[in-house]
């Protein structure tokens, strides 16, 4: 089977790996030069645009950062659309609003070209070995087409029906929790430090109570240290949040907890903040009085 | 060891059970009759009166709802402290402030007795097997007296040092990530509602994925029933987030999350809604259009 993947950003790159290791003939687009060569080296091939990879593929994967990167990298000069086959399905991974998605998938049809909407969960680690989960809708025909690669690239494949939107949806509300999740698990560590106790010991007994949390124990250990690397950055919960806002009003339905939490998020971005480590969440709240 | 147990509640009770299965000599005070009988059933033994159960106790352990009642129970007529020998340490269970056990200390203190601040975490099955979660602080002399105990009672049992309110601080922080947990699990079900997603794929969807909580997996699965029987009551987080509020009112510390998920337990409870169980938190918010 070969396939397209536009986009070779840390996600983008490793689900292109896996795919290679598991034996799909993959060729990647991505601006930026070093990100090509990777996957060259990696054992797939390269393009000079995304519509050079598109062409003749199977099915092509968008891995890229919002929706404007969607629709410049498929519908802009030198997309992936001119160069896909009719009837070939489009299957999009970056986290976009369902409303996008719903008419991003017109526009193709229009061209005669399917869309499956498959937004992922899981990070780096678990796409670079194949282990996501994928939240998918999409036209039963490109779905069917398309399953053999998504069960190669996730270890859950959650079916959510024809509706396109309906994953990005599932995707958008699995953002809603994760990014409360990390916002309190900042003010928890940021009033125990004011408290004076010790957020090392806090972390131990959180995690064995029921006030645990995946992000409390994934991003716990990088909350402690003083300048981790930015594995995910606080400016992309600022994008996801401001996604289940959109959505809130798309619906016309409150989200409180998601509006605290972007707050805190902006706090910390709109100190100039934005590109931290999203555990640093904490660095929002006043310091201990110490440190005051 | 001889145990007096104060507060025959649900928790007290499966505690007190525990240690008499472990072969402590327990004498358990509860106001209600059926709480003692069952005590005694259980092969415990029973006084008629807090002060009663206290005489001749090498511990005391109040397991009761509230600073209020801590109060009542233990310096009130007829309470613990009247019967309690000089020297005896007072183990306080209760979910109360900082503040509370830091002068109930210092009241005890005056009476030639000493205060263990040992809230705990885990629910009613691990009180009943004593595995709970302790967090405690308090005098060095108190804490090695009674740590026999705490050991049968739990099975982390944390040492936060000797200042009289530091466990209860790491209590309130552990309801503040829980009640904010909750608080989200409840925004994520009924927006999954509005947008036509089943509850129970969205439950298993997050349940894998990154946006996992405890409280989700705890309380996910009942907040699909209609209507489940009140393991804990709405009206236990409005006291619990209440708690947590004033204390980073008495520490000037902002806490936006926790005061967001106030309100929605707030919202549910102004409805006369507060004995529902916390896991019905989703309809503290509008619900899907068909039932509208």
């Amino acid at each position: 089977m070969k396939i397209a993947m536009i986009g070779l950003g840390a996600m983008g790159a490793a689900a292109a790996r896996n795919l290679v290791n598991r034996g799909f003939d993959v060729t990647g687009f991505d601006p930026r030069e070093a990100a090509r060569a990777e996957l060259v080296a990696a054992g797939g091939r390269a393009a000079a645009t995304a519509r050079e990879a598109a062409t003749g593929a199977d099915a092509v994967v968008t891995f890229v950062v919002n929706a404007a990167q969607v629709e410049a990298a498929v519908l802009g000069a030198d997309g992936a659309a001119h160069g896909m086959a009719p009837g070939t399905p489009l299957v999009q991974c970056a986290t976009v609003s369902a409303a996008f998605i719903a008419a991003f998938g017109l526009r193709m049809a229009e061209r005669g070209l399917s869309v499956v909407d498959a937004p992922v969960s899981g990070g780096v680690l678990r796409s670079g070995d194949g282990t996501l989960s994928i939240m998918m809708s999409g036209p039963r025909e490109a779905v069917a087409h398309v399953k053999p690669m998504l069960d190669a690239m996730g270890r859950f494949v959650y079916d959510f029906g024809d509706a396109l939107g309906a994953g990005s949806t599932v995707k958008t509300i699995n953002q809603l929790l994760c990014g409360v999740h990390l916002a309190v698990l900042g003010e928890a560590l940021a009033l125990g430090r004011r408290a004076h106790l010790d957020p090392e010991k806090l972390l131990e007994v959180y995690g064995n109570s029921a006030a645990m949390s995946w992000m409390m124990n994934d991003r716990g250990p990088r909350a402690l240290e003083e300048t981790p690397p930015t594995k995910s950055a606080v400016d992309i919960f600022v994008k996801d949040l401001g996604l289940v806002l959109d959505t809130g009003k798309d619906l016309k339905f409150p989200l409180p907890m998601a509006a605290a939490a972007m707050q805190q998020f902006l706090s910390l971005s709109g100190r100039g903040q934005g590109g931290l480590d999203d555990s640093q969440l904490w660095r929002a709240y006043p310091p201990p009085p110490e440190a005051g």
